[in-house]
């Protein structure tokens, strides 16, 4: 058995056989061919197994994950069928005896670098369409297993170098238990999609996809970050007994689904979810979440090659809103830019991304994006409790702009005769240290603050979080972090407002005593981090930790403040 | 006349002919020779003048500007003479009936393709070296003017798309009476540059090199940052005037040279010189400076192949010290990385090189780089007043772990019975949030903080100061950053140390009253803005300002604060 360490990425234990979702080696030997016909029908063949097995992916796709996850098997089906492609491919093996494998590369390439060349994200983004559609024909023209986790049927372990947005989409609840990569942090994509698969995951190994064979027993322990290859018969038996207690852990939790959030001191506090899809709502409805704190709205943007319609967005948050009920939802607009890009809004490209044009900088500057989406928002709002937030606030002015482009849409729809509901809420992501600093200021105007803590954290230590030079600077105990987080709390109470979190901190155990105790109104997690919070911040004393305060806050480093609050909360 | 709006980069007004140093069209018509011996003589002879031009180039930058930055010309020399590539296009020439500008332009596009190809910043380097060099040969081949600003010898206002910085180490400032650029902000290395030499500059113009011919009249008035093209005799007359005030003006502060900096109620502050180079030392004094607060040592190991020896370092510490005497020299150790590469260090490409692996983070994982520098430093500080301050701070374990080293290495020398001071201070830049926020906690281990607030607002904002689409949130005067000064310089008085600051800001005429307000001890600016912060202080009253700090600091936007001061100060 071998032992390799991760990050933990989302919790439980998962138990079963690995299955290696790598590309495999599609080489072959370009020869001559005696027969066109033969091969016009080798060729129409695989395209036609490629064709089923992209509408069953797709289907399967939209059922389990929703419309909008399904978006890119529909472009590789319209790559499939289209003229342009298929018949210079058809005609080459014709015309020039060239086997069908080689006539299917060499156009397909030629279009690939035409596209790639243009200078246009959409385009090149097509010539990724068309390189993915290329190696499915090819694996099947040589008859290689080409890995579809959509169509998994028997209880696996996904082991791979990194998931994409689309690998993740197509994993099957049912049967992929688990999985562990090599690359990604806490708060990578997969990570994250983890989380909200509720599958527990292990990622940045380093080599698992090395360490592993398809078929070997997996043992993945989300809750230590740890992945035990082919374990030994105690081992398993004692991963058993930890999956069981788990289990019931999961019971006992659930048995505060149903419950609002107190501290054994009697003070309550709100535990949110954060979501991408209106799908995502159910998980935070079985988790017993008491609101949306997050709804990220970017993947309506996704994955299109259009914006889309003010309709489509609409009926997205009409959907989320009536699904929640009385229950606040916080639906963040449209966060573009940085390492989110879409390509029809062909963005610059920025030496310094995560410093550069995007989120609210980029909707005040593109009103054209910006107010379809507020439309929809105000249209939808009369469906349920909602509060609308801002991203990538820095300065006062920005915010203003926004909000009076917001009063302008609302103004605008009144006199259309559409309703639009008067309680909501308009307030801040504070992601950014200068707003952070000066939340006193924000807090006059703001109904209301959350905190983006990923950002918050990466700005604040000036260190890229995605770059593993410098990720041992990404510290959620830095006291900065902590008296910037308490500054916007006092600002906020202050006013009478609240604050609230919505950065992966907000769910982490060793941050909530000390958040609780700064006086947090909202924490806003992973759905299935809701229910173990609940039942930990059922056993803290507000009080107890607030009167330590002071003393956190003036700490030097954030080991000092783990070990702090280790020592005396605990 | 037109009158082209720009930024104000260096102080002055500047009236004299336009030289648009912009490399020419180098075209020609590829055709076969029949002699080849008189091609190859036409070959050594535009070899030799551009060996010529080279050594008096580099002879002249030497003595003007240094050796480091003749460097990239001694660069240039050994490509020159260098048989791998001057021989195989003799070759050509010889072998193939190739005329000259072809076979030195296809065999140096081998060579340069083939070193751009290795992931090698320093075989990158080269190749940029020979494509310099092979378009001066070529400029002589084709009997075509080579713009080479060093032999300038009449005088001139250089009008350039960006100056790099070999072409600014290449401007004499007997005949180059001011320059004008198309792209640039005030903190770009250009616009330091013109600071740095004293001569009036006006950057970001757009499209200069467009509106403006060879010999075309050129005011530049860096005062306004305007440029004036062929303007009438009643404005140049104007401008002549303005220019004659300018000088009266530089009278009145030369008189303060000598003097200490008082404000008018009595209060002293300390008015410091930023320094790139031990050449620049003649201009902190020149100006009344009295003492350096930021020696970015960058410089010696840029436009080099290997990092600069201990010897070479010590020399230059050295230097400096000597020539300041007692006053104080504040060293910045390495800061490279971010926008500063060093070729032979092969740093790693990021994805945000702001928020990367740069001066501290990497001294500290690269101690063969770090220790010398210290030891060259240590060694130094008998020479003078030393004070040493590591760049980019943002725990307490970066600096004790920075400091222990220091430590470690005085130690060493004291073995090897090596002199060192005692009296070194020991301190760090506040350039990262992180840092600012809790300075309290850094203020009972430092001993003393230089803001840098180029970067510190930058990260404030999570704005890329170089990237146009965000630079509307580069405010120095939002109230965020005035917070986390005010912070650091309370920070900084609790526990008896010194504050300082050494970004642009420091020498801003808007700044100065309100760090003054808030109780900055030490300024350091280009040396040209020491007198006229001197002229500026010793008219305002430190405890007036200081009676509207409160005020200040509770503004909700940079443009309050800036209507403010102007109200209440001026």
């Amino acid at each position: 058995m071998t032992n390799i360490k991760g990050i933990a990425a989302s919790s439980g234990i998962a138990i079963a056989k690995a299955y290696q979702l790598v590309t495999p080696e599609l080489s072959y030997e370009k020869i001559s061919i005696d027969h066109p016909d033969k091969e016009i029908e080798r060729f129409e063949n695989a395209l036609e197994i490629s064709k089923q097995e992209l509408e069953k992916i797709k289907a399967h796709t939209q059922k389990v994950l929703g419309d909008e996850h399904a978006e890119i098997f529909s472009a590789h089906l319209l790559v499939l069928g289209d003229p342009e492609l298929i018949n210079p491919i058809k005609d080459k093996i014709t015309n020039e005896n060239t086997m069908a494998e080689a006539a299917l590369e060499e156009t397909a390439n030629m279009f690939i670098s035409m596209f790639e060349n243009m200078d246009n994200e959409y385009m090149r983004e097509r010539a990724a369409d068309i390189r993915d559609v290329t190696k499915r024909i090819l694996a099947h023209l040589l008859n290689v297993n080409f890995p579809n986790p959509a169509l998994i049927d028997e209880e696996v372990i996904v082991i791979a170098s990194d998931l994409t947005p689309s690998d993740t989409a197509q994993l099957n609840r049912q049967y992929v238990k688990g999985f562990a990569t090599d690359i990604g942090g806490r708060t990578s994509h997969s990570a994250i999609m983890a989380r909200s698969l509720e599958i527990p995951a292990v990622v940045g190994t380093k080599d698992i996809t090395q360490a592993v064979q398809n078929d070997d027993m997996i043992v993945i322990d989300g809750i230590e970050g740890n992945v035990v290859v082919n374990p030994s018969e105690e081992e398993l038996a004692s991963y058993r007994e930890k999956q069981d207690n788990f289990a019931k852990q999961q019971e006992i939790w659930a048995q505060l689904k149903d419950e609002p959030t107190f501290t054994a001191d009697g003070e309550q506090v709100e535990l949110v979810g954060n979501i991408g899809t209106p799908e995502d709502v159910t998980g935070v409805i079985n988790n017993g979440g008491e609101g949306v704190g997050l709804y990220r709205t970017e993947f309506l943007y996704m994955g299109k090659s259009e914006l889309p319609t003010e309709e489509e967005q609409y009926e997205a948050y009409k959907s989320v809103l009536e699904q929640m009920g009385d229950k606040p939802v916080v639906v963040r607009t449209l966060d573009v830019g940085g390492d989110k890009e879409l390509p029809y809004l062909d963005l610059p490209k920025e030496m310094n991304p995560f410093l550069g044009f995007r989120a609210i900088r980029f909707c005040l500057e593109n009103e054209r994006v910006f107010r379809p989406q507020l439309r929809a928002l105000l249209r939808a709002s009369v469906y349920g409790n909602l509060k609308i937030m801002f991203p990538m606030i820095a300065t006062l002015e920005e915010f203003r702009q926004a909000k009076d482009i917001l009063l302008d849409e609302k103004e605008s729809l009144k006199k259309e005769g559409i309703k639009v509901s008067d309680d909501i809420e308009v307030g801040i992501m504070v992601e950014i240290p200068s707003t952070a600093v000066i939340a006193k200021q924000f807090a006059k105007e703001v109904d209301f603050f959350s905190i983006g803590t990923n950002d918050l954290i990466q700005y604040t230590m000036a260190a890229d979080r995605m770059n593993e030079e410098v990720s041992y600077l990404y510290q959620p105990y830095h006291p900065a972090i902590l008296n910037l987080v308490n500054n916007v709390i006092e600002a906020a109470h202050s006013e009478g407002k609240w604050a609230g979190m919505c950065g992966e901190m907000a769910g982490d155990p060793i941050a909530i005593p000390i958040l609780l105790g700064l006086g947090l109104d909202e924490f806003s997690m992973s759905a299935t981090s809701i229910l173990p919070a609940r039942t930990q911040i059922k056993e803290l004393s507000k009080e107890k930790i607030a009167s330590n305060k002071k003393k956190i806050l003036s700490l030097g480093t954030a080991e000092e403040v783990v070990d702090f609050v280790k020592g005396k909360i605990e």
